[in-house]
């Protein structure tokens, strides 16, 4: 049993593409777009599969956080996008709860639909809105496995408080995950 | 936008618990009583949640990885004990897919059925098999949030060819969680 420490490092190209960006970001629109450009670069990097994500401070339009799929480079199956805006949001605010963090309310804005372990990973982050672009069935048109959600989950979110906007660019989102399959791009389904 | 790499790192009493145990635990009973262990010490160090979790080579009996909820002291919603243990082990052995790597099958052993997040995330993980101690309803009696899952969850899993056994030692595994509650123990749920 050797590891007691694991480290998840986003890319290089992650800090010089954050620094090109308006400080403010108003629209639902346009945080879809970094979104998609975030799971655009991580294909067109090589870094990982075509997911991304921003967290953003949902009054202000300040980015607070982004995460792209980073399942394979670093080993670790977690590493969804919104897993890993999350993690950097939290780590950023030092707080588990983003619900009660300066700068809240604070939405989540996905290229893609949340997988399952995504969906109930997102009302525990203390986010209080989420916006997705391509949806499930993008997703599984290309190979990926959205896991078995429950068909009501977008209530279940209303009903905890969270939001739900779906299908926002999503033409732009789902073009992102054809462009990746036509590559070769690795669908990496687990071999339980 | 500050953070672009987090660390997780385990409690320091993990490592001598984990170097008192035997080399091999053959028994389900034996490998939950870990996963309890873990729970119990992760409650009396004041480091987390009463949540455990181990993953071991389901034939050899080798402990591959250990977790615990950590959501509170390393500021990460999404460290509950599957999650800490699945990337433990993923890093260990340098794969995002444990159904492939040296050792398989792999079984997840968790001292409480897992939540809607750790329910989506153990089929992405590589795992064949899954143990649970408490159920649902014990978490749930504490004032913890299990989220929506899909009532019929198992059989997902075992479509995908991941074993489930639920209830062993489940009493031992609840006293934890009640004993957890009875200290005053923060019922972290996010403010969302």
């Amino acid at each position: 049993m050797s590891s007691s420490r694991f480290q998840l490092s986003l890319p290089d190209w992650v800090q010089p593409y954050v620094a090109s960006l308006p400080e403010r970001i108003p629209e639902a629109s346009e945080r879809m777009q970094v979104a998609i450009a975030l799971a655009r670069h991580n294909l067109d990097n090589g870094t990982g599969g075509p997911f991304g994500a921003a967290i953003f401070e949902q009054n202000s339009g300040r980015l607070a956080a982004v995460g792209m799929n980073l399942v394979v480079s670093e080993h670790c199956s977690l590493a969804h996008a919104e897993m890993v805006a999350i993690t950097m949001a939290q780590s950023a605010l030092k707080t588990y709860d983003l619900g009660r963090a300066p700068g809240a309310p604070y939405e989540l804005v996905s290229s893609t639909e949340p997988c399952a372990m995504c969906m109930g990973a997102i009302p525990w982050s203390g986010v209080q809105s989420l916006v997705c672009g391509a949806n499930d069935a993008d997703a599984r048109a290309v190979g990926f496995d959205e896991g078995e959600k429950p068909s009501d989950w977008q209530s279940g979110y209303r009903r905890r408080g969270i939001a739900v906007e779906c299908g926002v660019c999503r033409a732009d989102a789902a073009r992102v995950l054809r462009d990746y399959a036509a590559s070769g791009g690795e669908i990496y389904n687990s071999g339980a």
